[in-house]
């Protein structure tokens, strides 16, 4: 299975343990393409290349991941274009969401019943909520 | 014309003032549909309806808009969200970014060529980039 892992960068930036151990789980699933996701999410200040070719990169690996987990606990303009354009392109798309975070869920996610929109407390509810969707997810 | 009009709101919430200003300016051009959107960001906890009218009605506006103008420069899961959607449906799209933001803009919007992205220093910048972008656009 080839997954997508969208996350926070320049909105907020996702706790890097966070990231890891969402990553760490979600390779028990197959590829995912968006390895680096933790490292820059821990040095906003690094070099990661021009934003076209992030664009470009990124944009290619989301028309080919098979599903696409979103975490959207933080705001953020990327997270959010991902999640539209995976939706037109008709991939099951799972938003997890920490019932710790300091900001209310946009209404365009937390409204949007083609989605599938989970809450967590913990990192360990997280987990649950990915093998839950995962294992009902093609191929 | 039918402008719609794309902010901040939970991620951040634009500045109520400068939302004014660019929705005044819009409304010269047509129709603006999402004119609440000041009220909104100016008061987050206020009874704006369940999540899922909120998506259904900006949904709808999204779609039968004719060009999109997204003020960028606060992350904002719905804002990109609305962005992904109004790129694969055709739709002219015009971000604005102040450089005075204390975020980086994503690399989903900063390196996507399909997009019109322009950057303002003051609001009187963002009017001009406004009148710009609407005097080029159909219908």
């Amino acid at each position: 299975m080839k997954i997508y892992f969208a996350a926070s960068i320049r909105g907020g930036g996702i706790d890097p343990e966070t990231c890891r151990e969402l990553l760490n789980h979600l390779r028990g699933y197959g590829r995912v393409f968006t390895e680096h996701i933790c490292d820059e999410a821990a040095d906003l200040d690094g070099d990661w290349g021009p934003d076209w070719d992030i664009y470009e990169r990124d944009i290619r690996w989301l028309e080919s991941a098979d599903v696409v987990v979103a975490e959207v606990s933080l705001p953020s303009l990327g997270v959010g274009y991902e999640i539209g354009k995976a939706e037109e392109w008709g991939k099951p798309i799972l938003c997890l969401y920490c019932t710790n975070s300091p900001r209310k869920l946009s209404a365009m996610i937390n409204g949007n019943e083609n989605l599938t929109v989970k809450k967590y407390g913990d990192l360990s509810e997280a987990l649950v909520l990915i093998d839950d969707f995962l294992k009902h997810s093609p191929p």
